[in-house]
């Protein structure tokens, strides 16, 4: 069987974890790494793959299958995303929720122009959660959803603190309120306010002589990010954050609670969690699932952008559809 | 808009249900149920669907989009299936599972021969549990599957109970061992034994004068059924069945426990869980998403005998692949 040839564009906590799940999948093969960074500066864990400029793409047109963009949503994927449909196969996570309908536009031009398949807004939240959600929508009209975050680190909001004033560094858990989560997973169907859902925990190093009183304030007081939950400022130094909060954990819960029967009278729940020891990491190899898919997609005429919703689930196995429907159905 | 026409085949618990379920989907109608009683015998709740012979069912060919068998696996789907699929798109529940690979070829055969789409085995498991642990396994190729059923009725164990001499009439659920579901939600990938994951409890009438001590005897050492797990007797009145136990509540949980990174060190855990006061009703509601999809996708020519694995989520939803794009992803 020939294996399937990936690059990585952009080698961060994502790129990375792309890397270890193609050791996980021996259908795959990663052929090269690119960078903005000067690429002898780099080093990278597999011995048989390449590392080069994001100059050096093009040289790979034809060589390369699929692309599995790990750059960020802000500005990288925005430019990266239409510009990379328009030679290769693509993958990438965009998040920007709002954006995601001219995003998936500005893909499928590209693409169908190409003739390449490119799946966007892959990962868990966008991605695994959204297909839950939608799937469970479908099947339970009537009804309410639920999502709720964490326990895991925030990087916007882990941003947003580093940006307080005397604050050297910081990082921020959103966790879950377990009082709301039983109430859902009850069928209780409760309303729930921003406060009720999700408690934000933050760890913060302040530089030397800083007020920390004023910068608990600022904190606890920020629009959009902290004002409107019950938040904790937890005071620590560079080394207890280092040894204590450097590892990316996270994670949440998906339900669907509806009605079924004429009168509606018999409650049914769904429910979707993860538990993920590695954010960036459970990302990357649902990235690696549907880089395979892009691939056998394209090859058989399913071109031009796609979303989550699109792929059917058999084409993320290297199983055949036999193998699936014997072993898995 | 047109809506789709549907045709339920067999009013048992479960064809009831589809006809609750499409009350809940604006965009279907039911046109007629077909029965092998007397149609005049039965009444149904849809004042604008008919009750026609099973002997009518051709007379509705290019008037109905799509017929849910609701019909069971043992006798009547192997024959249904192929035989109504020559005809028209298909939606059933077979769930023999050593069997699945065979009845999908014979379906097959027959929907690409007359161009009709058929989705087999769906439901929630097969069907909702089987897609869960296909996608997971994708994604977390190195890792543990683990499904735990219940607490619910099951149908075979309760019709095993009633052939035991003495039996008048009884009732079994199964029980997932909350230590072992707790073990597996930790992440401890424990090795589990039958007896380790499921308890039976039973709930029996027993004829006048029956021997209840060599009933609970020929129930406990029941091999398949009963012999491998802890099963506990309970010997109840008939109203006392009849009052507390005549519902269908079932649910379960899925799991893949993986791990990820180039030294495999760090766990990612999957969960998916159901939760149903009704295991008819929401089989019924997974059964009318599924007939909404091989409509479309016959009408887009993806023919033949399909499964849960070969059909884009979108397809399930009544709402545009823009709408759900821009509300779900």
């Amino acid at each position: 069987m020939s294996t399937i040839k990936v690059g990585i564009v952009g080698y961060g906590n994502i790129g990375r974890g792309v890397e270890a799940a193609i050791t996980q999948s021996p259908d795959m093969e990663l052929v090269a790494v690119f960078t903005r960074r000067a690429p002898e500066t780099l080093t990278i864990e597999t011995a048989t793959a390449k590392v080069e400029h994001m100059d050096a793409l093009l040289n790979y047109k034809g060589i390369i299958d699929v692309m599995i963009l790990c750059g960020g949503s802000a500005t990288d994927l925005p430019v990266q995303g239409p510009e990379l449909a328009a030679n290769f196969n693509t993958i990438d996570s965009f998040d920007t929720h709002a954006r995601i309908p001219e995003y998936f536009e500005s893909v499928n031009e590209k693409a169908l122009e190409a003739g390449t398949t490119s799946i966007i807004s892959v990962g868990w939240d966008p991605g695994l959660f959204s297909m839950i959600r939608m799937m469970s929508g479908a099947i339970l009209p009537v009804g309410e959803d639920y999502t709720f975050w964490g326990k895991g680190v925030s990087q916007g909001h882990s941003d947003a603190l580093r940006r307080v004033e005397g604050v050297k560094n910081a990082i921020q858990y959103t966790i879950p309120m377990d009082e709301a989560v039983e109430s859902v997973r009850r069928g209780d169907n409760p309303k729930l306010t921003t406060r009720q859902k999700h408690l934000r925990e933050c760890f913060v190093v302040a530089e030397e002589g800083a007020d920390l009183a004023a910068i608990e304030n600022t904190i606890k007081t920020m629009p959009n990010y902290f004002a409107d939950y019950d938040t904790i400022v937890n005071f620590v130094s560079e080394e207890e954050l280092k040894a204590n909060h450097s590892k990316m954990p996270h994670g949440g819960f998906v339900f669907r609670t509806g009605v079924t029967g004429l009168e509606e009278e018999n409650k049914q729940i769904i429910e979707f969690s993860l538990k993920l020891d590695s954010n960036p990491q459970f990302t990357a190899n649902v990235l690696v699932a549907y880089a395979r898919a892009a691939v056998r997609m394209n090859k058989e005429g399913m071109k031009g952008a796609k979303s989550v919703f699109d792929v059917p689930l058999s084409y993320l196995s290297a199983k055949s559809n036999l193998e699936l429907m014997r072993d898995l159905l």
